[in-house]
């Protein structure tokens, strides 16, 4: 290795586990330094399930709901109201995961109809599922009207009379929320603000006068509240307050043309993770975000002369981010040579002489988000504890492409080779969701870990199942008399 | 409609079915101006296979192979020598269509073992099979040289160990191509070169010498060329004449070190099509492309002092991607004001007062590549003919995601609504294959038109079966004891 030791990245530590980007009973075992996840060897599992694997730590997945729910009950308690936490399905959702999710008393936000059916076959209570999209199906609408779902969140002004009609065919009177756009863009540390947006979700909150009227105009529909969602992976609090105060301001009126309270108001998702040690110092813990919350949309209801309304959040990535882990195994290792590269360098890379690429047995298909936003992560050896000298690595994947990155940046021990298992951190959101095939590359299985054993929740598919995918005229089939292929 | 007919980016006619971007058989019916595929309407296209749709024109797809096909070989032929064109399956691949490309005399590049099983499943010419990636398996090697497979492209130092041990244990003697980096990096108009290369796949050309040695001390091993893939997308040729000047540069050394001519330059892939009619005036012919390439070929082999080797080249998209066509309908629309707004207005909307959102049932989930690439599409009414005065509007999909956009920007007639059916062009390239099932969206089918005559040739998923992917333990199973969610 040539790079120094003292490479201004380089962690502590290469072998270094933080509890704050892996899940709480991820550790380092008396066992040669092996990886373990609920207090089993992250080889072992490999070797059960297979690789690449999706791990899910069911006790941080729970906890985390739990600490959530609690955290933003408490606060809305501490001011006078109440909250709802929906856990936002689309983040990550099975069977098992929506069943943890109702036990540990948290809502489900489901944005489909095949969410709907999942939460469904969890034993959800309908009434606690919120129904989301910005064109739902009109046969989506009748199956979450028909099943009792608790709200829908209506999108647009169409859908007012297609969730209204349907709740009048099915004889219910159908709990709606209104998605309005605040203007308010959050990310990490910064928040925009316009007048008005250019986007696809929701409604201009100008407009949403008419359009509740137009909801209060129906006897089938029952109208609670706003709804708003101003962004994903937020640290700072005060995007929620610039949106909390914009949607209270509009409450007064809504509240004389309902000629009652309006009952609830939604903030939505987007609470942050730490995705790397780098990151972590600066996510705020959920009691702090719950409490700085709580005291914005007191103040901001009084601002509005409104009585603090019921609340209501969606967070997704929060509560199963950080209870993911994917495990994978180096096929190959490579070393490029980075001083006197004319090739664009990143500044942090400045100090290594080299980069190695690491392959691994996955890549965009199982984890597109580097490639659709530049992503980052936190990868480990997992196989083993290693004092080589640490080594700028890229992990990537085996996919034909070069955007396939699973890790764009990350500092290993020297030594990562071919036949290790490598454990990638706070995997648990938006990678299975948003997985593909690329490359007939089968979705990996999802399997759970608590207390010392594992099992799976979400199939794997095999590489036969994506061939069958394929139609194989028969000689005599088809109108096309070209079935030679057979 | 507010804004102005003379709109600066408005088409002519917003109706217009541009047959540079759509499949050749793509046109206006006389029956109210509907749009017909290989002579059948989109609408009932989508009556029996439902929506949305992938629509493959079969002789679209025939027709492009072979004259890509015809193009280069004629020019090899010009110049002394040969070319093989593989189809690059990572493009589109099922087994209909890696049975046309046979038939249309393209051999098949694959790029993992179930791209392998794909292209055997449609009865290709194991022979005229190419074996790429940056990271096989031990498995995947073992079966490709098992079913002899014509070429594996061997990727970094420790591939070729693998396939030399795996070609001695079949007994076989293992033609292989060594992937380098040229250090040329093409796009559309532009190509860039460095001196060596930070990127995944393939070896420094530096190392090509030692590398080629390597290989040539395995008698299991037929070294037959280098590769090499400079980019994608891409109109000009002048990045292909940089990448063979250096690849051929290193053919006199090739060649001492094996005591023979190297018989075959493999050129990759990448050659670029039209996603729009702005673009379609830029995209050169394939004959002209051809004549170029074997222009290079000869001039930089003279330069180099190497006979002209045989040819190879991998097209992808250029082959399928303008016969794929995909039909959604129209959910709900919106209408966003643009004037006076304080978001960011792209240049291009300039002259519109308003932009409209058009939902259609499917999105990010069918095709990612708005969201990885910043893709720009082009869409057109399908189901009718319209002069009502042309919209700006932005196609979006019904996912929970901002970024799940289909077409940024298009101009339509503005009375674009809720029911149309929405055709989208050149989507047959890298959507189906890097599609995903977000949100518990099945995927949709693929379906071939031809003759009038449409037939399925990639089933679609339900939501039973995405349904099917979770575990549900029954009360009694389990280590955990904890199945209550039955
Ligand atoms: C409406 C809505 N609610 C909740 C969420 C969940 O956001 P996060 O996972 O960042 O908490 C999203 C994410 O896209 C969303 O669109
Ligand atoms: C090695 C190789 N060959 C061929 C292709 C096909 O490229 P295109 O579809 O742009 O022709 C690719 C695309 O990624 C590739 O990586």
């Amino acid at each position: 290795m040539t790079q120094p030791s003292t490479a201004p990245h380089a962690p502590a530590d290469p072998n270094a586990i933080d509890a704050r980007v892996f899940p709480p009973s991820a550790r380092r075992g008396s066992d040669c330094g092996q990886l373990e996840l609920a207090g089993i060897r992250a080889t072992e599992l490999v070797e059960r399930h297979g690789s690449p694997l999706y791990v899910i730590d069911e006790a941080a997945a729970r906890s985390r709901a739990s600490r959530i729910r609690t955290a933003l009950q408490a606060e809305a308690e501490r001011i006078g109201t109440t909250a709802t936490v929906y856990y936002a399905g689309k983040a990550f959702l099975c069977v098992e995961v929506a069943r943890w999710m109702a036990e540990e008393g948290l809502a489900i936000d489901v944005a489909s109809g095949g969410e709907l059916a999942v939460a469904l076959a969890a034993g959800a209570d309908p009434a606690r599922i919120g129904f989301h999209g910005n064109n739902k199906s009109e046969r989506e609408i009748a199956r979450a009207v028909e099943a009792g779902v608790g709200t829908i969140i209506i999108d647009s002004e169409i859908e007012t009379e297609r969730v209204a009609a349907a709740a009048a065919r099915a004889g219910r009177v159908q709990r709606v929320r209104l998605r309005v756009n605040s203007g308010v863009h959050a990310s990490t540390h910064d928040y925009l603000a316009t007048s008005h947006e250019d986007q696809k979700f929701g409604q201009p909150l100008a407009d949403a006068p008419r359009l509740v009227a137009a909801i209060l105009a129906h006897d089938s529909l029952d109208f609670v509240g706003l709804h708003c969602h101003i962004g994903s992976q937020i640290f700072a609090t005060d995007g929620f307050r610039e949106s909390a105060r914009r949607l209270l301001g509009a409450y007064p009126e809504l509240q004389r043309l309902a000629g009652r309270p309006i009952p609830e108001l939604n903030l939505g998702g987007g609470f942050g993770i730490a995705y790397t040690s780098a990151q972590a110092d600066a996510v705020p813990d959920i009691a702090d975000i719950a409490r700085e919350l709580a005291d914005i949309v007191a103040e901001t209801a009084a601002e509005a002369g409104v009585a603090v309304p019921a609340l209501a959040f969606e967070p997704g990535r929060s509560v199963i981010g950080q209870a993911g882990v994917t495990l994978y195994t180096v096929g190959t290792t490579k070393t490029v040579q980075l001083t006197g590269s004319d090739a664009a360098a990143d500044p942090a890379d400045l100090g290594y002489a080299e980069r190695r690429y690491v392959s691994v047995d996955g890549g965009m298909s199982d984890n597109p988000r580097p490639a659709l936003y530049g992503a980052d992560y936190t990868a480990r050896l997992a196989n083993r504890l290693s004092d080589a000298d640490p080594a700028l690595v890229r992990v990537v994947g085996k996919h034909c492409e070069s955007g396939d990155i699973v890790v764009p940046r990350e500092v290993l021990p020297g030594d990562v080779r071919p036949g290790d298992t490598l454990a990638v951190a706070a995997t648990g959101a938006y990678c299975w969701s948003l997985s593909s095939t690329y490359n007939y590359v089968p979705r990996p299985p999802v399997i759970a870990v608590r207390d010392g054993a594992s099992r799976l929740i979400v199939r794997g598919q095999t590489e036969d199942e994506l061939l069958a995918q394929s139609v194989v005229p028969s000689p005599h089939e088809g109108d096309l008399g070209n079935g030679a292929g057979k």
